[in-house]
């Protein structure tokens, strides 16, 4: 008998949405499926946002309550979809509940919160994982797998960097991710998060960071009140400088005033053997060098080669094949996927909670550090 | 009350799968959306293809004889993703039947057939659309409005093509699509197509054309016969010249041995004002060169700017809006649902099956032009 | 003893200026250079520019008639770059005394003139070069070393084109390069003629043409005497189809119309093995696909290398060394140090007169093509 | 009369070769150039050196000891070109004997000694520039034209870079490049010292620095005794975290481990009202975004402008015109150009030894904080 997942959502704002999409999809891309997906219970923010979800997508149930959905019986998933400063409280329940959780990034809204999350996804034994769905990009996929093999030799720097111009305008209004009290962190935490993420997934863990922020825009209007002008107290910008496990040092930046770019995540790793390029704006390729080929005259034919990574890693897609380009969708109904399989096949999940939780400790020690203006050890935190 | 399709799909390969997965995400994408789609049923090669698709997107009918799934009553929309050589049955019986009909391209097997195909819907009013969904790329999209208020000036001359390189290895097997009589044409029809339609799309109606074709391997394995050879008769190459309506001149070529790319359809435009570039496998971006622009000093700062189309044109994406990048799934949702927006306001469709005409017209002056080595004026076909 | 090379250049306009610097920076950046370099003579269009001529660069004489400087004693090596007009009886001349020639393309005004001239060199035996210098550009060696090495495998389809935006404007006014009688054609002899010899000189000679010719602006405005116009005879834009003896196609473009561009010479080849990309904008890199390279998942890490090309071929720059970018004039300094070193080791000299003649004929033919419109053997030229 | 500037180089390795042939071009590109240039003399490190330096460029006379070279009363420019623990006693000895001095990067081994030669030079009023010569890239001049015309709005942020890959092997052997008594430091002095002078000038002064190096390759061969190890003291990677006087942050990176590049030195800015990126690999181009350019649907069409550069800024180039593309010679003749014209029209150098003296202040700077761990300002070297 085939598996069921009966899901239920919280938060259907654009990023509640966005799973939901994933989920309808997941049987379409991956053939054959082996379980069915109902889509059973939402938790919005109002009785409108329930009424399109349930028309939308179907959902049977709908509450304001979240407490009230990750309690139900017939559901067995959990997606948390909502913002920070609540996500604590629905993990922590849902968990209670035995429900196993797909989590939006960051995890929690410090170190402390993300300790007892994963403390407690220990006991319950539930399956969790983070959606730091840029791990589920082919390109970065086929990262992955050459690291693995040795590609870079010894890695000595990066550069890493996600970038947004969202926030240029002083006129954008004041909203959760710009209020600490709700967002947890500014940049870093929404941005930094992912490439935090990617930078330990290709390189390892974290030694030591130093950081510098920067909050360039210190006031903005409040969203129906645009003549009243709340603080902002996240960090615009976030730079951190980063010194590895394996002894590689390298740059990391989180920057909503990136003037000019739209959705770009670069990272750049250099090795004694290789090196790697990758920019999201430019998702289907990876552009590698391989330090060993000399082949060519003086020395080799030294230059990067770019990969078509479109949807040939890990392995051709089953569908719409290997040589269609994608974008930012894919990524999303790539990890869910993933989460879902290691459910079905009971295997362990990544990046899970505990990923999520070193990437919390990373972005606390660089908020630490800018503060006391010192190297902070991850260890420390 | 909302408006109902009942879809009928014939074909379940794999462009049969991409037009479901497009209806299924159709109303997850737009909304709100005034309709409701059921996929009622398919038409599958196979018994094991039924049930397939049945089981991926929950069709409630399978056949395989198309004409007891154009003939329902409880279907009102067809979408035919049959091999070429069956279009014109399929079109001629469902328009008899009165639905609406969503067709792969090409049109027909040959200009014949298709004008029959376009008198009949003529006759019958029913809706038609021709899936040339590259003209729903946002970056053509974009072109389009460019052209549209005259920002190329007097039109000089284009460049355009559509390359593959999925036929290099002489020992990929033959295909319907290798096959004359049943493709009707090789790369020409193919890709050519889909490109010759985003020429005429942006500058308007073809004069003439002189055309070079090449075959050059001129033999395939049978695919469940390695040892035999069957041979190969379309073209793997087709260069064209044309002369445009509007005075311009410009090449385009079709190419299935294009060693090195991918998905690559590429088009330049140089007119007296302006140059417009865009490329597919870069499909969030479009290039823009505006020759009216003198800021900066001695004459202007000249260059092209690259317009982060992404999902910004015509409008901004409802979802997942305009900042992420996208892929080739993309414009089939966006193609799709423009088709069935202009069912549900009964407006007119385009591009419909007069616009997939003039592509086979000019595809046939092609050929001929090749054949006879001449000139060959569109008016003549 | 070390030879010594005594130069007369005829015509002291842009591209004599640009020998004239070549001469001087030889011996600078090939070290030890075997050989002594004297400016002795000059033939300029005036006064002015022979005083030019003569503070710049040093020349000991100069004068207006150009028989005068092809005839002296203490003048052993000719630099054509004079109009298109005038190469014919220069280079008889210098012939006839002897004189080693470098000579600017295009070689004539036609193949009867070309002929004569290739033919009174072989009577006489003197060196001769054309300056087609992309040819000395690092990344073409670096590619004709790849075509020569079979990296191509059997050639399928090239496209190629030399596009130039610089007469947009309707108001340039009238000037040889535009007149019939003085330039001998238009954009396919000035740019065409550069393309064309890329072409033959990677893929070989050129079976047949196809060509169609167009000029837009069909009038333009005396130099001295805007209000007069002048009718423009020659092609502001040609577009070849060509077949080569190798069995491959392709197009050529030579437009002057290129609207956007600025000095944009592209080429594109696809063998069965592997494929090679350039443009001249980005002078410094080669893209070359290996179609054997199989290393990697799923059939090989598809994709594009870009070579480093710089100054690191055929071999490494002994200055300013292989690392450092290089623009236009380091193709006239490493094309002329060919010549002036196949003078002083008395080795054959390439691209000659021959190879210049070759061009001439495909340049004929397709002229002859776009008139009959018709496919003309370059062996009927 | 026209001015003579008679010139004497100190140091006839790669470098002065280099400023020999700038030299000898200036008058070829320039025109009219009124001044005489003569190459009077040089100090080399041997007699095949100088030998060499003769032979090649016609110098006069040659001495391995520079005092010689800077006491003559023939010369009245001294450029220096000799490892820079030398230029302190050059350039003082140059200056007491009243020479005009053109300076390789950076001024001197440390502070102190940048001190006091700008102190001589202001007391002795000699004219005197750095080759800081990436300033004379056409880019980065209509870099610095915008940034003064306020296009980039409030500055927040930038990323810079100068990368280079050709320490990577470990068996490169030791030079002075290497040796901390000879080259001063490492990546940031050879590096670093020309990236930091175009973020100054064209972002303003430093504020402070946090920085980290790192030497990866901590010993290497000696260069005749490759059995010998030398112990490497100096940074292969110079990470560096700014804060400007005007409010913006931005991170600066020297590496000579960045394996896969070239010659890389990149840097991108971010506004309020626009964003500016260059990398001297593209060295023909800058790519500009502009905030305030609402054309277009949706508040604009968003995109950065790719300027073809090329030699059209800060005017077009006399010779060879502005539309062919260039290389790193070209920077190297512009530069000193630029200094030769200050001599002869008796007008202010820029960038001259306190430009030299402000980039060594930050490099010190650097070096403190990396040994410190702590941030230090610029005012408190």
């Amino acid at each position: 008998m085939m598996k069921e997942l009966r899901v239920g959502i919280v938060g259907y704002g654009f990023i509640g949405r966005m799973h939901t999409i994933a989920y309808i999809n997941i049987p379409l891309y991956y053939d054959p499926f082996p379980a069915d997906i109902k889509l059973v219970g939402v938790c919005a923010a109002s009785q409108a946002s329930c009424s399109r979800a349930m028309h939308q997508a179907g959902y049977e149930f709908c509450t304001t309550d979240y407490r009230e959905l990750v309690r139900r019986d017939d559901i067995n998933v959990i997606n948390c979809c909502a913002p920070n400063y609540l996500h604590y409280d629905i993990l922590i329940e849902a968990m209670k509940y035995g429900k196993d959780i797909y989590c939006e990034k960051p995890l929690a809204m410090n170190v402390a919160e993300a300790r007892e999350i994963v403390q407690l996804a220990k006991e319950t034994g539930i399956k969790n994982q983070m959606t730091l769905m840029y791990r589920f990009v082919p390109a970065i996929m086929r990262a992955k797998q050459l690291v693995e093999e040795g590609f870079l030799g010894r890695v000595f720097s990066f550069r890493a960097a996600y970038l947004h111009s969202g926030y240029t305008d002083p006129k954008r209004p004041m909203s959760w991710r710009l209020d600490k009290s709700q967002g947890g962190g500014g940049a870093l935490y929404d941005l930094g998060s992912h490439i935090l993420d990617l930078v330990r997934y290709l390189l390892g863990d974290f030694e030591s960071v130093y950081a510098m922020t920067e909050t360039f825009i210190k006031e903005r209007p409040l969203p129906n009140e645009p003549d009243k002008m709340a603080k902002v107290e996240v960090d615009d910008i976030s730079i951190l400088m980063l010194r590895m496990k394996n002894g590689a040092i390298g740059t990391l930046e989180a920057s909503r005033l990136a003037t000019g770019v739209n959705d770009e995540l670069r990272i750049e790793i250099h090795g004694s053997e290789g090196a790697i390029r990758f920019n999201l704006m430019d998702p289907n390729w990876l552009e590698v060098y391989d330090n060993r080929d000399k082949s060519g005259p003086i020395g080799g034919d030294r230059g990067f080669k770019k990969i078509e990574t479109i949807q040939r890693y890990p392995k051709p897609a089953a569908f719409p094949g290997p040589k269609f380009s994608i974008g930012w969708t894919r990524y999303h109904i790539a990890s869910l996927y993933d989460f879902v399989t290691h459910i079905i096949e009971d295997t362990p999940t990544s990046p899970n909670f505990e990923d999520g939780l070193r990437v919390q400790e990373v972005m606390e020690a660089a908020y630490k550090s800018a503060e006391e203006q010192s190297w902070i050890s991850i260890s420390s935190i």
